[in-house]
Formats: structure tokens, C-alpha cells, sequence
């Protein structure tokens, strides 16, 4: 939830001179997304988001980004498409920041998972998974298993204020599955995945997924990693209960579109603990770094930390829902 | 700034079946607005906001500022109108919270003051002005003279923690203010004032007013207060300085509409005085007692302090631009 940049009525008339999108009527900072800056704005046309990037996103991985949301929306992927102004480009400068604007994807996230999202869920992943298989680029996971032992390093003795005893057992954990993980020449069948496929990332109306949004951490990766970290983001209950129904609809719609093969069903268990320390370890590291203005509140860790150790107990994927 | 409330999925749908605006296509949190909960609302017919009544707001004066937007926006005031259900209700029960419907507004906020939008700014509420004198409910203004001494005595000694010698200041201008204040029985013209009218709640396209909106602190009592409330709110520059260019070209348009009387120019130095009190106490207030969850930032406290002071040396009201 943030906006952190107001947009000037300055940089609101320099806009509507760069683009055929008729008259601005309006525009609103919106209470979505964590790493940037979102704008409803309204024209006589349409409506559209316009984005400012702030934190995180690395300016040089922006026209990866663009181009892969054209690449979704071209083959079958419902998702923001950037749009182009007069001068042909997407991005530019406002307010001193780099800035996109994209067309308006309709849907709300669901504010309360149910068995019926997730089964929508799984054939949206794969259709982006088989997507993603003929783009031409591609961008290295910089949140991935080398970096999680970096980012444990800048936590530092810090994880002991947020739990005695945390620093070890992370410590232990991360060497169990670094030892464990698949290397790229594994088997295991790699691609573009979104690799923050989370509930507020898709959105529904009357139960049916409308598309895709955030693409800000899509990168090059094992596909069934990105199958790992939307169990951990869709099939727990709100009490952290694993909810093997919700697991089962979300396989079953994904292999519907994609089988999975026997090597990436093997390793789920694994890419579902590696998915819960990176999403333990970049929480646990904004709870101890909150920016500065920042008007978002730190996610608990703790969640993440429950779910690692759940995945740690799972010797059979049929817990997964997966037969 | 803000966001508190996160309207559930079976919240749209119940909301969705109320009334007769097509297929709910998105909802957004929308970072506006300080005391409630704003959400633009996209239906398949049109936009509307979606108000959530948080703080500060009485529920028991709900329906006085229903029934006022509807009056004003019928007496050629642009302003957000209160959607009817099915039920003919416009009030109703979202999260556990009273909210309405209204109309969206078209146009932004200017972040950037010019002498321009003062211009506009007159006659607009010279017409709020005058539209609300056939009214016929009357709601006595809770953030008036006698509110500002509980304030005071509320904040007590803390005030000396924001500044040495505050609390003495506030006191002795608080009696001088007091002793001055007109009463009800003064020749002063009464009437429906906006009480709040900030360049956040004043929406312009192309730099003409497209109308105003939040009147949840709408009142009965003196018009000239209410211009007393501009004169602070619009004319002074980001520096602090007053701008009388920005004041003439105010009061200027507002008497293009409305004629101001001798009695109320005369008053208009004490008003403005009191107006910056106001906004000063209640910012110490805030200052002191920042809401928990909120994701506001509390407003600088000094820059009506400053303000109040200005006004302290206003012997001729040429130094407002009225001649």
C-alpha cells in the first residue's frame, strides 16, 4: 500500500502532451503495490496506470520488463501492455523517476482465497509459463539462492532481535537446501517465470482471473520454482494451515494447460522451502530496514518461517495435492 | 493519504447487488482523503467513489452531509452525489463501517497554487455560498470557537514539547480571539460553509474548477469564516509568504458572485486569525496523538502558526487584496 511520489500538475500536463490518449481527467494515487508508485489515470478515452519505479526495480531491467508484458499480452497472457507516446517510447522521466504507462487491466484480487482461485490460478500460470518459452530475452533471478545467502549475511545478528536462535537455524537451512538445489543444468525445464505470483498480483471479477499484474520481478528460473512460490502464496489458510484442496485445484488447473514432468514434481518439496526462505529473508530484512516515508507497514516474517518448516516435513507430494 | 479499510470480496459482491450500476469491473484504495476510507469504484456503467466513514466523522451527521452534496450539486454546485440502492438507502453498513456511493468528480487537485486557481476558487464558493442559504437543516460547526479552548486545555503541556512557550502563546491569542469573536446575534451574514475547503478538496481540468468535495466538516456559521479558511489555505506561497495577488484574485471572484458587506470585511482579519487557530490546534493535536495504523504523515503544526501571527498584524485589510 504506498504512494510515495505526488505527481505534479506540471508532469500531469506533460504527459497528456506525449501521448494520443485524449484529455487527463483525473488521476489517483492508487494503495497497491509495495516497490512503486501507481496512478489510476483517467482520460476521455480509457483509463490507464501510470507507474513510477522507485525501489528495487533496477532502471536497466525496465525494458526487459516492458517488452515481456508485450510479449504476454501477445501470446495469450491477459496483463497491463505498455503503451507508446508520440515519440515511440514507453519509458520516460516524471517527477524525476523513470515511468511507464500501461493500459488498465479490469479484476480486483481477491481479498479472500478460495478453492475456486486457485483453480483458476494454475492454468494462468502455465499459459504464462508456455508464453514465455518463445521470448527472445532474458533477465538473471537477482532474489535467487546466492543472493538469499547475501541478503542472511546483511540480516546478520539482527534475525536474534526478531527470534532467539533464528540466525542458526537459518544458517542451517540455507546450507541444507544450497547442498539440495538443482543446478542449471539440471533437468528441470526453465523459463520465464513471474516469481511473485501472489494473490494481490491476479485479479477476478465474478471468479474468473482477468489477467496478470507486477512483473517487476519476472526473470529467467526454473518454471517449477515459480509452481513452488505460488503454493506457498495460495494454499495456506489465513491460520497457516496448508490447505491440500486449494493445492489440488491449483495443480490440477496447472497441468491441465502444462504436465509437469517427474523430475519437477520430485523437487517441489525442495523449490517450495528455497521459495519460503526468500520470501522469509527479504521480509525479515525490510521488518529490520523499514524505509524511510515508506506508508507501507513491514509484512510479518513469521509466516514465512512457518511455511519453510512445513515444507521441511514433506517426504510425499501428495501432500501437495499431486498424484 | 490513506487507505485503512480493505473491503472484503463478498463486501463488493453485496455491494454489487445494491444498486444499479452495472458489473463492479475494479475497486482501488485510493491514497485521498485523511479521515476516511476512499476506494474509485469502476463499474461497467461508470466510476464512482466508494467512502468508508472512519474517524472524526459523527454517523448521526451523515445524512446532514448526504442530503447537502445532493442540495448543492442541484443548486449548480459540482460536487459528488450521493448514490440511491435499490432500496432508496444511501447510507449503508461496508466492513462494519457506515459508507456511501457517491458520483466521481472529474478533474485533480492542483499541487501547485497559482494566482489562477485562486481566481476560480472565488466564485465557486460564493456560490457554494449562496446555494446553501435555501438549505433548510442547519449543523452547528464542532470545530468552532469554544472546540478550540477544549482542544487546548486536551493538548496541554505537550504543546511545550513541540515549542518552548506554545502552550502561553496559544493561551493569551486564544483569550484575545475570544474576547473579539462575534456572536450569533453579530450583523455577520450565516450560512452552510464548506469549513475545509484545502486545494485537496478543489478539483480543476485545464485550470477551471470542475467543483469541490468532502464536506464532512460542512456547517452553519459565519460565510466570512469560511473565506478566512481560503485566505490561509490558498494564499500563501509554498514559502510561507502571503500572496497578495493570490488573495485579490480570490476575493475578486468571490465578489464577482457574492458582495461582501462592510461587517464581514472588517471582521475578515479577526476571522482569518481564528481560521489559522484552528487548523493550528487541531495539527498540534494530531501531531501529538497520531492515529494508530495510519499511514498519514501529521501536517507540520508551524506553518499555522506562522500563519496566525501574519494575521496578528493585519491592521488594514488592503494587505488582503480588498479594496
Amino acid at each position: 500500500m504506498a504512494v510515495y511520489t505526488e505527481v505534479s500538475d506540471k508532469d500531469l500536463r506533460t504527459l497528456a502532451t506525449a501521448y494520443d490518449f485524449g484529455e487527463i481527467i483525473s488521476c489517483k494515487g492508487i494503495s497497491e503495490g509495495i516497490e512503486n508508485s501507481n496512478y489510476l489515470l483517467q482520460t476521455s478515452q480509457d483509463s490507464f496506470i501510470l507507474t513510477l519505479y522507485e525501489r528495487r526495480v533496477n532502471p536497466n531491467d525496465l525494458p526487459f520488463f516492458m517488452s515481456l508484458m508485450d510479449h504476454f499480452a501477445k501470446n495469450g497472457v491477459p496483463c497491463p501492455v505498455p503503451l507508446k507516446g508520440f515519440d515511440g517510447q514507453i519509458l520516460r522521466n516524471v517527477c524525476g523517476k523513470p515511468a511507464a504507462i500501461t493500459s488498465f487491466l479490469r479484476g480486483n484480487w481477491p481479498r479472500h482465497i478460495t478453492e475456486a482461485h486457485c483453480a483458476e490460478l494454475g492454468p494462468a500460470l502455465a499459459r504464462l509459463h508456455k508464453a514465455g518459452i518463445n521470448y527472445d530475452k532474458n533477465r538473471e533471478n537477482n532474489l535467487s539462492i546466492k543472493e538469499w545467502r547475501a541478503l542472511h549475511n546483511s540480516i546478520g545478528d539482527t534475525a536474534e532481535n526478531f527470534m532467539p536462535g533464528l540466525k542458526g537455524a537459518i544458517e542451517s537451512e540455507l546450507d541444507a537446501i544450497t547442498s539440495a538445489w538443482p543446478d542449471k543444468n539440471a533437468p528441470l525445464m526453465r523459463g520465464i517465470i513471474h516469481a511473485d505470483l501472489f494473490p494481490d498480483n491476479v485479479f477476478f471479477i465474478n471468479g474468473k482471473c482477468t489477467g496478470l499484474i507486477d512483473f517487476y520481478f519476472a526473470c529467467t528460473d526454473f518454471l517449477a520454482y515459480d509452481i513452488a512460490i505460488c503454493l506457498n502464496a495460495w494454499c495456506f489458510d489465513s491460520s497457516g494451515v496448508f490447505n491440500t484442496t486449494k493445492a489440488n485445484r491449483f495443480m490440477s488447473g496447472y497441468q491441465s494447460v502444462r504436465r509437469l514432468a517427474g523430475d519437477e514434481k520430485a523437487a517441489l518439496p525442495l523449490l517450495a522451502r528455497g521459495a519460503a526462505m526468500r520470501f522469509l529473508l527479504t521480509r525479515l530484512y525490510d521488518w529490520i530496514n523499514p524505509p524511510l516515508n515508506a506508508y507501507t507497514k513491514p509484512k510479518d516474517p513469521q509466516e514465512f518461517l512457518d511455511k519453510l518448516n512445513f515444507h521441511r516435513g514433506i517426504s510425499d507430494i501428495a501432500h501437495y495435492g499431486i498424484y
